[in-house]
C-alpha cells in the first residue's frame, strides 16, 4: 500500500502535458494571415473540446482522490491504463481537425472511442477502488462516494450516444463532444456539493 | 471544498509546459548558419516576450493563490479557462513569429487578443475568488487582497491599448506588449510589497 | 545528503513528459481517413509498449524510492542516467514504428537495447542505494529490498533475450517486448507484496 | 516573502520538459534503418550533452535551494531569466546536431553563448539571495554557502573558454562542453560534501 501523493503528481503530469501538447497541431489554414487565422477554426473547436475535456477528467480525478486513502499496484495500473489514453487524445484531436471540413465520420467516430475508452479505465479505478471499501480513505464522505458513484451512468450513456452518432454525421457527433463538456462544466454539482 | 495544493500543481505544469513548448517554434531562417542564427530575431523576438509574459502570470497566480484559502468546482473551471488560454498562446506567438517580418497586423492582433482574454480569466477567478471572502484564506493579508484588486485595473487598459495599437501598425503593438512584460518585472512592487 | 522530495518530483516530470510526448509521432497512414487510421497500427503498438514500459519503470521507482531515506549526489547522477535513456526512448520507438511494417531488424535491436541501458541505469542506482545501507530508510522493510533485488535478474534477462531475439525476426522482438510488460503488469505483486 | 515550494516545482517543470523536448529534434540520418541509426551521431552527441548539462544545472539549483529559506519578487524573475534560457537551449542544440557534420563555428559559438548566459544569470540569482544574508536560511551551512560562492570562478572560466574555442574549431568547442559536463558529474564534491 502506497500514499497517493506520487500517483497524483505524475497524473497531473501526463494530465498537463497532453492538455498543453494539443497546441502544436494547431496550424494557420492556408491563404493569407487574417484568412488563415480565421479559417483554422476547425483546429481552434477541436483543441478546445478536448482541452475542456481533459480538464473535466482532471478536476474530476481530483474529486475521486480526494475520497482515498492509498493506492495499491493493480489501482496504479488503472490509472496508467486511463493516462494512456489521455496522452492518446491529442492524435485523434488532430485528425478531427485535420478533417472537420469534410466531416469525416471515422475521424468523429475514432474521437469519440478515445474518450469512451477513458470513461472505462475511470469507471474501472473507481469500482476497484470502493469494492468492499479497498482503498476508500477512512474519513471518505458517503454522500460524496455515492454522488460519484451515480454519475458514471450517464456519463458513459452521454458519451457512447455521441461516438454512434458519428454514423449519422461528423458534425453532429461533433456537437455532441461540445455540449457534453459544457454539460460537464455547467452542472459543476454534479458530484454532489463543492 | 478542496484544498490548493493539487490546482496549483496542475496549473504549475501548464505553465511551465506552455512556457517550454514557445521554443519548438523557433526555426533558423534560410541562409548560412550564422546569418539564419541572426535573421531568426523574429522568433527570439516572441519567444522572449511570451515567455516573459506567461512567467509574470504565473509569478502572480502564485501571490494570487498565497491569499485563498481553498477552491471549489467553479473556481476550477476558470482556472481551466485560464490554463485553455495560457496552453494556447504558442500559437499566436508562432503566427507572431513567421510573419513578424512583413508586420501582419492580423498576427498582432491575435496574439494580444489572447493576452487580453488571459486577464479576462485572471480577473474573473480572482473577483469571484474575493466575493464575500468566498475562497480567501482566514490569514490573507487585507492590504495584499486590496493591492491585488486595484492592479487589475491598469493591466487590461494596458493589454487592451496595445492590442488595439496593432491597428496602426503590427510593430508598435508588438514594442508594447514587450513593454508591458518589462514594467511588470520591474515594477515588482505592484502588488503592495514582496 | 538531501531528501529524496525534489529527485521525485524532478523523475515524475521526466517520466511524464517522455511518456506523453510518444503521441507526437504517431501519425495516420496514407489514403482515406478510416484507412489511414487503422494502418497505423504500427504506431500505436510501438506507442503502447512504450507507453506501459515507461509505465513500470515509474510504478517501480515509485516502489525504490519508497525504499529510501535520502539521496546523494552520486545518486542523482545515476538517477540521471536513467531520465537521459527514458527521454531518449520517444526516438527509438518513433524509429520502430516507421519502420514495423517492414520489419527493420536495427530499428527492433535498437528499441530493445534502450530499454536493456535503461535497466542497468536502474540496476546501478539500486545497488549503489542499498550497498552497506547506504540511502536506505531507517524504516525500510527488510522483505519489500530483498524481494526488489531478487527482481532485478529476471528483468535484465527478459530484456536482454528479447534485445537479442530482434536477430531472429524484428516482429519476434516487438512480440517479447510487449509479453514483458504485460507480464509486469500481470505480476503486480513482483516485489512481494502491494 | 514566499516559501520556495512552488519556485521549485515551477523549475523543475521547465528543467523536466526543456530536458525532455531535446528528443525531438533527434531524427534519423538519411539511408537504410542501421545506417541511418549509427550516422545520427551528431543529434546523439548534441542531446547528451545538453541533457547532461541541464541534468547538472538542475542538481545545482537544488543544491543551492537548499540554502535559501524563502524567496520575493525579484529573486523569482532572475529564475525566470534563468528557466527563459534552460527551455531556450533545445534551439541551440538543434542548430548544433543539424550543422555538426560540417563543423560551424557559428552553431558551436551559439550553443555555448546559451550555456555562459545560464551560468550568469545562475550567479546572478546566487549573488542576489545571498548579499546580506537576504533570503538565506536561518540553518543555511556555511561551509556550504561558501563551497557554492568558490564554485562560481571555475564554472564560468570553463564555460567561456569552450565557448571561444569555438573560433578555432567546432569540434574543439563540442568536445570541451562534453568535458565540462562529464566534469561536474565526475566531481560530485564540487560543492563540498555530499
Amino acid at each position: 500500500m502506497e500514499s497517493t501523493a506520487r500517483l497524483e503528481a505524475f497524473s497531473d503530469g501526463v494530465f498537463a502535458i497532453a492538455a498543453t501538447l494539443l497546441i502544436l497541431d494547431v496550424h494557420r489554414a492556408d491563404g493569407s494571415v487574417s484568412h488563415g487565422l480565421i479559417h483554422a477554426w476547425p483546429s481552434y473547436t477541436a483543441y478546445a473540446i478536448s482541452f475542456l475535456t481533459i480538464g473535466i477528467i482532471w478536476v474530476n480525478h481530483h474529486t475521486v482522490m480526494a475520497q482515498l486513502g492509498r493506492v495499491d499496484r493493480t489501482f496504479m495500473f488503472l490509472n496508467l491504463g486511463l493516462l494512456m489514453v489521455v496522452s492518446f487524445s491529442p492524435y485523434p484531436t488532430r485528425v478531427l481537425a485535420e478533417t472537420l471540413r469534410t466531416g469525416s465520420k471515422a475521424a468523429a467516430f475514432s474521437y469519440g472511442a478515445t474518450f469512451v475508452l477513458m470513461s472505462i479505465f475511470y469507471a474501472a479505478m473507481w469500482f476497484y477502488a470502493i469494492k468492499g471499501k479497498r482503498l476508500l480513505a477512512h474519513d471518505a464522505d458517503p454522500k460524496m462516494v455515492s454522488g460519484i458513484t451515480r454519475s458514471f451512468r450517464p456519463g458513459s450513456v452521454m458519451y457512447t450516444t455521441a461516438m454512434l452518432s458519428s454514423f449519422i454525421s461528423a458534425y453532429l457527433a461533433v456537437a455532441l463532444y461540445g455540449a457534453i463538456a459544457l454539460v460537464y462544466v455547467a452542472e459543476s454539482s454534479l458530484f454532489g456539493r463543492d
